[in-house]
């Protein structure tokens, strides 16, 4: 399948409005969707919300009869089935658009392939493929979720550029500036959930609430705490409910959080510890599809050497501590550096006097 | 004083041409000259060695009689003194030059500004700091050494994205990959110098030579052993002599290596060790001006400690090995973030799989 340029901008356009809906769509994905007519874009749109308007409706309506005859580029495959809203295939079809561009099928298994399937037996022409990789990395999360049952995990972590979290006193706040960490409560933003362990909340007492930048919800917060050890007054208790996952059997606290609204999730493992990789399974069955970890030593050790993690969001700030510093990942012994966890760099930039390296667990 | 376009652009290219003599002018700085006459350029040239012609003088021979009212761009001031060869501003004058302009004075306190001056006497036009900034990076270890009598000191480290250079076992090759090792290479070809501890020649048996990458000469190699426990068989003994920093009185193993070719340097401070100010004195009288430093986590740790060092090029390898490995560098625990040793990023750049940090250290 070939594209021309035209197609290439027309897309690239409709991946720019899939990404206003960064931070609002979960679970559903980002989705944006413009329609061309005679080289000119009679309508475009995004999806907003879940329950509201997909993408193509949007633009179809900002078209209204100017759809009729015009291609519609998606970056994601129009969806088929009835959910909360009726199929946008049939409105496509009912306003008479004539191609359907898609950049990427349905990355759930089950329907990939037919929505396509669909227009072209009414008689439209489509393509899929167009710009894949950029619209994939858009919904990273959700393609993680419908084809791993998992999220994707983003663990950021703020270290010295000798690889220390905190000083041997426990002192942290702070090694990153603010740039750095403004920037961080962007990525925060963009999450569908927020994961932290018991030892972070009882060291630094975070709210893990989106602060400082543009966000109309709050991602779900996740505590992992093994034996219920989160105390009364933990700030991260305050306002909106919370998940607690543990390890440990029903009990007199756990009443005691769910009175209070949140959630308690028993999930133990043989050690007695909580099963992150059913947690995550949880997580996605609960429609997570970015998670983003903010954890200590320990905690972020267990969920890479348990395979937990995708992405690594590190902010490094140009100081040093020196050796008897708070290291970064309790991690395994290693006799040999073939055993090292591999990483590959996707992104790696300045933030104010720190910069920022983002990259990816090789698989 | 403000400069023209073509100005920028002479002086431009007299820094590119010093740049030539990147690897080779040591103990001298590195500079550039080009000659421009009714807007072209009518001869240019730099310094290549020490003893042999400097730039000034490749560009006049180069010129001719078309350096009679030329405007002559030079990377320094030109010299007023008899050196090793004749002062510079006698074959200006002599050449009939109308101008001179110098990116910067000679940084040597004692005779700055006084080549501009006998220019001046001789009736000639004279202005300086144009690019200035950029040729004080240029020869950033011959001004450290003339203004502050030591050598700019720059560190190199390979390190994993958590901070280790090796592992607990000691395995440490290789860490970063072939890409990054060659560029490495590549600093230690500009240095005058390359130093490292007892510690390193012992277990990685370094031969600390510039390899794989165009070197008409190999710095000296200097060696912190405070006990002389170098071994005889050590990689870094064969080939050129090598300097030894001790901190013990004479005795047999000194003679020894003495008798071998190679200098062996008394230096001890109070607490026997040696003494890494001292040192570094003593390298900036034997005219080294970029001092590369590889060494291990204590000898860094000391000259991290005791102020010895200017620059961090610290390239990062893209994997994770676990808190056990083996820590960067040796400093003193910390109480308070304000004590830590503050950086500021100068330069930062994938190189290859891994990624090089170029931080200064802030004074």
């Amino acid at each position: 399948m070939t594209f021309s340029a035209a197609d290439h901008a027309a897309m690239a356009r409709a991946l720019a409005l899939a990404a206003n809906g960064l931070c609002t769509t979960t679970p559903n994905p980002r989705v944006g969707c413009v329609l061309v007519r005679d080289g000119e874009i009679v309508g475009e749109g995004w999806h907003q919300r879940a329950g509201e308007a997909h993408a193509e409706v949007h633009a179809l309506r900002a078209a209204g009869e100017r759809a009729a005859g015009a291609t519609a580029y998606v970056t994601l495959e129009p969806c088929s089935h009835f959910g909360r809203t009726p199929p946008c295939c049939e409105a496509l079809v009912a306003a008479g658009v004539r191609r359907v561009v898609a950049a990427m099928e349905d990355p759930n298994p089950l329907v990939a392939g037919s929505g396509l399937a669909r227009l072209r037996a009414a008689g439209i022409d489509t393509a899929h493929g167009l710009l894949e990789s950029e619209a994939r990395e858009l919904n990273i999360g959700f393609i993680s979720r419908m084809t791993r049952g998992r999220p994707w995990v983003r663990l950021k972590a703020a270290a010295t550029l000798d690889g220390k979290t905190a000083l041997a006193n426990g002192v942290s706040q702070w090694i990153t500036g603010e740039a750095a960490r403004s920037d961080g409560h962007r990525w925060r933003a963009r999450a569908c959930a927020i994961l932290t362990g018991i030892g972070t909340v009882r060291e630094d007492d975070p709210q893990l609430t989106v602060r400082g930048v543009p966000c109309e919800r709050q991602p779900l917060r996740v505590v992992v705490d093994a034996r219920l050890e989160i105390g009364r007054e933990a700030r991260i208790l305050q306002g909106a409910p919370v998940l607690i996952a543990t390890a440990i059997e029903e009990g007199e606290r756990a009443a005691e959080l769910r009175a209070a609204g949140h959630e308690v999730l028993s999930l133990a493992n043989e050690a007695g510890k909580v099963a992150l990789p059913a947690l995550l399974q949880a997580l996605a069955a609960r429609g997570i599809n970015e998670l983003h970890v903010e954890a200590g030593f320990k905690l972020n050790g267990s969920l890479l050497r348990e395979g937990c993690v995708d992405e690594l969001l590190l902010y490094m700030a140009p100081m040093l501590v020196g050796d008897s510093a708070q290291g970064m990942f309790n991690l395994s012994a290693l006799t040999s550096l073939d055993q090292a966890l591999r990483l590959d760099i996707r992104d790696m930039r300045r933030i104010g006097e720190d910069f920022r390296v983002l990259a990816r667990l090789r698989a």
